[in-house]
């Protein structure tokens, strides 16, 4: 699709095409959408986008977005502090929350050990984990990671520091999740059982 | 999907799930898209969505999205002034562009009559089309307009009002395009043979 003739047009277009899976075409419906809306709406629209880039922290505690210094699962007192899962980054939340299977704490790795991608440990939040770990009455982690190689890693360099801290329990979410698939692309329900069945971490050595 | 932890990410998500076609699992992708990126990235988005609705104007003359008074194809001194395209609305115009096999002018109705959803030519661009084809050395209108009950009513009910005026042709694109699809589902290839194929508009009374 070539140019249309307003500058102004192309421009919202070329920012809407931007957004991953977003082509010239939809690109256009979307920017055509936003202009039947009225200004307030338009306003409400931007002002969300404005307002998130801006204000959005990081959650000091585990690394989840939160609009204050802790995220709203951290600050929540119903939640059992003692359980730690570990997941790549804040869409695998998501995802779990969405099971209602899980009321502990998440602590975010911002990404997963792969050599492939130049990512090693200390690209992650790794060292706050073991920080938490060693402060905090925690009695269990969950590797909730990908059923992939570099999820395995990413597990077993965790579990190679905490191993030799006596009383905690370290598990892993049952593979009810399909081998060689990425967490994210899991249904719930499939999701929710692997967390109820996880099981003692162990890794052939 | 439920609400996540953040409430400004989750008006965010509110506000791209109402884009058409855009559920919430990938109103959430586009929106931590944004979040990856630097603030004057984010600041440029924003700012192409704000700029579109606050300045773009409708081209006085032939009514489709204008940066200034007239449209960029109205002010383009190298166009065929003496050409009418008829179309329903804007995404026709960038449709009949791509195909580069059209020089002359359009005319957008806003809609075509549907008694069905209550559209009467009353609510179309149609009196300041005939105003123009009065005022202006018009010389052929073409009706690129979709091959449905709707568009060919449409086309009819504009026919019957210019019949009268001679020296003024009325042609209609080919229906080389598929009978029953809308104008902007059509290939780029089709839809510019049926241009250069019109033929003169006629209906069986």
């Amino acid at each position: 699709m070539q140019n249309s003739s307003s500058r102004l047009l192309d421009k919202a277009i070329d920012q809407f095409a931007s957004l991953p899976g977003v082509g010239r075409k939809t690109a256009l419906k979307f920017v055509l959408h936003l202009l039947k809306k009225n200004t307030e709406e338009v306003t409400a629209f931007v002002r969300s986008i404005d307002e998130l880039k801006k204000n959005i922290r990081e959650c000091k505690q585990c690394h989840n977005i939160a609009d204050g210094e802790l995220c709203e699962i951290c600050s929540d007192e119903r939640r059992d502090k003692s359980l730690l899962c570990v997941v790549e980054n804040i869409k695998d939340i998501l995802s779990i929350e969405a099971t209602s299977q899980y009321n502990g704490l998440y602590h975010v790795l911002g990404g997963i050990i792969s050599p492939m991608d130049g990512v090693g440990p200390a690209d992650l939040n790794i060292p706050t984990l073991i920080e938490r770990v060693e402060k905090e009455p925690v009695r269990e982690i969950i590797f909730a990671l990908s059923a992939t190689i570099e999820g395995d890693t990413t597990g077993y360099y965790i579990f190679k520091k905490l191993k030799n801290k006596e009383s905690l329990m370290i598990s892993t979410i049952a593979k009810g999740i399909s081998i060689g698939n990425d967490l994210e692309y899991t249904d719930e329900l499939t999701l929710g059982r692997s967390i109820v069945n996880r099981v003692k971490f162990s890794f052939n050595e």
